[in-house]
């Protein structure tokens, strides 16, 4: 199995401004096609740390990854340092060039003469083009032999000796992830079918992971209801991990092994077993390294199936769940539009909310929370209407209605659905487990109407 | 200047099944106490690659920071590992195994028996209470001369020699938190206090850094014209960082030296001089370690300073500056609401915009987002409206209108400004662009009005 390590160069990582989101992901997709990462090594953006680095990776690596350091501006320096590593100079290429300068223009912004040097890359590489930004990638091959440096290839059988691969990407995450998708890893799975064997450092193993997506119960509860299940995992050599977050747990089921077939098999049958145990609270499985899943998007596909449409009221949730559902390409075909009802009197003179409600109930009740779902789902024409109404905090709660209290009504030809929740204290939190919640209440109201 | 190491050990950061935010969070806990952090390297739960980051690490850096690898199964290694480096064995400490049982006690939970390991340490390091979970940290000192390790003590100056730190902590990021604030950093800053002076590498010195955050304008060309500018920081010993993000570009200042007012004054009379330079650009300056500054932030903080209100017409952005805006707490004072129009009939039924006007110049047009962006002050009783109306994509473009065609529109009482942008053809990135280039003309005009 070929062994990777991933290079990510960068002073923002170094002070702790940013977090590494890069490596985690490029040691996702690695692992994906059988590639097992060793090491993550950070360094600032400084020639003899960048170089150490290189020459660390070379002694102990098949597949070094190198991110970050690619920019135009003077700080930028891993270019210039892959050329001394490489006993190289930068050579100006034409092609890419053209890619530069489409680039400003498809934006209508005229070309800065900085950028002529992002079309130089080092002799000896193959240069990876660059759909979203101005930084070429850099692929070099047979590096080793190519600069005579000890240690590694002497050891390695003649198959491994002649492809250690250093692959130099822009730090900037949607750069780096598409030209990973479209060139880094088919070229690597490219390889593998060249070279595979048992005999080969470059033969293939999978690892399955697939993710249950599941929505309103908690981890522990969650660990609880679903213990027997867990427990038959490990015979299996199934590997089991809980990924929470704001309103969701995830729990992704990963095996490793060199029949691709059995596993998945043996995955989703386990899938299966558990969507017996906990019905209602599975929005999605998904496959690991495919698009992610999302309860905004199957609430699209099942709009859209049904052919329905939908309009949202939205007070504590400011717009979220307007920006969720309009993330979504083609959600125009569902989605009329809403009203983020902030002020009291949006709700009476928009929503039609009867105002002597507001004033017995208070807004953050059942009978506002509905009556905003009806309303919105009269005013904008639409066949359903999801509304809420709360207090997101920090401040601003009461004793019978604490910060975090928060109304869900989903509203239909005939029918209404309302719930009460508490979500904490964290206003941020707040507003996104208000969101999935309502979006996941309208789910089983989708899925329960004919 | 002491420099520092984070060596995170575990196989789901290798595999990407987590971020590493304890090495985030650790580097910026040391940068804040004067502790420049130089490498941040991951290894996997296995003997050997521990072994070989810890004796890297003993040969460049005066603070080595271990997490992970210290829970009571068998996957957790770290312990026995740091035995072998260090040449020593373990002993069972009464006073830790009692930290034990009081956890579990509790919480009412029976005592597994795998937990009495624990209470073991190896026999040279001062261990660390763990008051939220089982494992105790390590403190390491002296450990060089202890066990007699070649490499960098021959080649340091005595004090440093006597100093260089080893301090393992668990990878739960809650445990390693409360362990770091109440006896790593105070130990840290106390080491100083006492070792400081010109010739120790202990010597406390300072880094300052200020992020200046800027919209509107790309990478490229904003180095363009801030290059002399830039040019002027280098004789100044202060270094600078671009950081674009789809929107933003923020640029990092950053000083080091042992005196912090003559650090911070030298970079605030930079920022002054780049406030002159692209006066429309920069919205906030960020201090380290503090709150994270935004554009939403800001444009609150003008609003309620001017006791002003707003509200917002919302086509391609679906919601999106309505979430950003009431993310801020305590933003329903000043926000009043808005329209998520994503039909062309709430645009006309509740904006008010003329139908004709949308027959004629369609609704991605200059005359639709500034009828919008009045017609949503009026009806939601605002002093300023902001509206948007674009193509977010992937698709749905025309030769005239390509995808990624944003028309934005402020409005206050008798004053109306819109602008046409082009971001591209990516749905998130277009979404993301255009709220923010929304919120900076509602600054800008925030800001001109009295």
């Amino acid at each position: 199995m070929a062994k990777a390590e991933i290079i990510s160069i960068g002073d923002e990582i170094l002070i702790g401004q940013i977090t590494n989101t890069n490596a985690q992901w490029m040691a996702q997709q690695l692992n994906l096609v059988g590639i097992s990462v060793s090491y993550l090594i950070t360094v600032g953006d400084n020639r003899e740390d960048i170089l150490k680095s290189l020459s660390d990776a070379q002694n102990r690596s098949d597949i070094i990854l190198i991110t970050g350091g690619l920019g135009p501006t003077s700080d930028d320096i891993t270019k210039p340092v892959l050329c001394e590593f490489f006993k190289t100079d930068l050579v100006f290429k034409e092609d890419l060039f053209e890619d530069v300068k489409k680039m400003f223009a498809s934006r209508n912004i005229p070309m800065p003469a900085s950028n002529r040097g992002q079309a130089e890359v080092p002799k000896n590489c193959i240069p990876i083009r660059n759909q979203n930004g101005t930084a070429p990638g850099m692929w070099f091959e047979n590096s080793v032999a190519a600069v005579g440096r000890g240690g590694k290839q002497s050891s390695l059988p003649p198959a491994a000796a002649n492809c250690q691969l250093f692959i130099s990407l822009p730090g900037v995450p949607y750069e780096m992830k598409a030209m990973m998708e479209e060139f880094v890893i088919p070229q690597l799975k490219n390889k593998f079918s060249m070279t595979a064997g048992p005999a080969s450092r470059w033969e293939q193993q999978f690892i399955i992971h697939k993710t249950v997506h599941t929505q309103g119960v908690g981890e522990s509860t969650l660990a609880e209801k679903i213990k027997a299940w867990e427990d038959s995992l490990s015979p299996l050599n199934i590997k089991l991990a809980y990924l929470p977050s704001p309103g969701q747990v995830k729990l992704r089921l990963s095996a490793k092994g060199n029949n691709k077939i059995i596993l998945t098999g043996s995955i989703d049958e386990r899938i299966a077993e558990l969507r017996k145990i906990i019905p209602g609270s599975i929005f999605a499985v998904e496959e690991y390294g495919k698009e992610p899943e999302t309860l905004e998007k199957t609430i699209g596909e099942i709009l859209r199936s049904k052919k329905k449409t939908l309009a949202v009221a939205e007070s504590c949730t400011g717009g979220y769940i307007g920006h969720l559902i309009t993330s979504i390409a083609g959600s125009s075909d569902y989605f009329n539009g809403g009203i983020i009802a902030y002020a009291n009197d949006l709700k009476v003179n928009i929503l039609k909310v009867d105002e002597n409600t507001i004033k017995v109930n208070g807004s953050v009740s059942k009978e506002v929370a509905e009556q905003m779902a009806i309303g919105v789902r009269q005013r904008l024409k639409a066949d359903f209407g999801l509304a809420t109404t709360g207090i997101a905090g920090p401040s601003g709660g009461s004793y019978e209605k604490p910060v975090g209290t928060v109304w869900i009504a989903v509203s239909s030809e005939g029918k209404v659905v309302s719930e009460r929740f508490l979500f904490g204290t964290h206003r941020e939190r707040n507003i996104r487990r208000a969101g999935l919640t309502a979006l996941n209440m309208l789910r089983t109201m989708l899925e329960t109407n004919p």
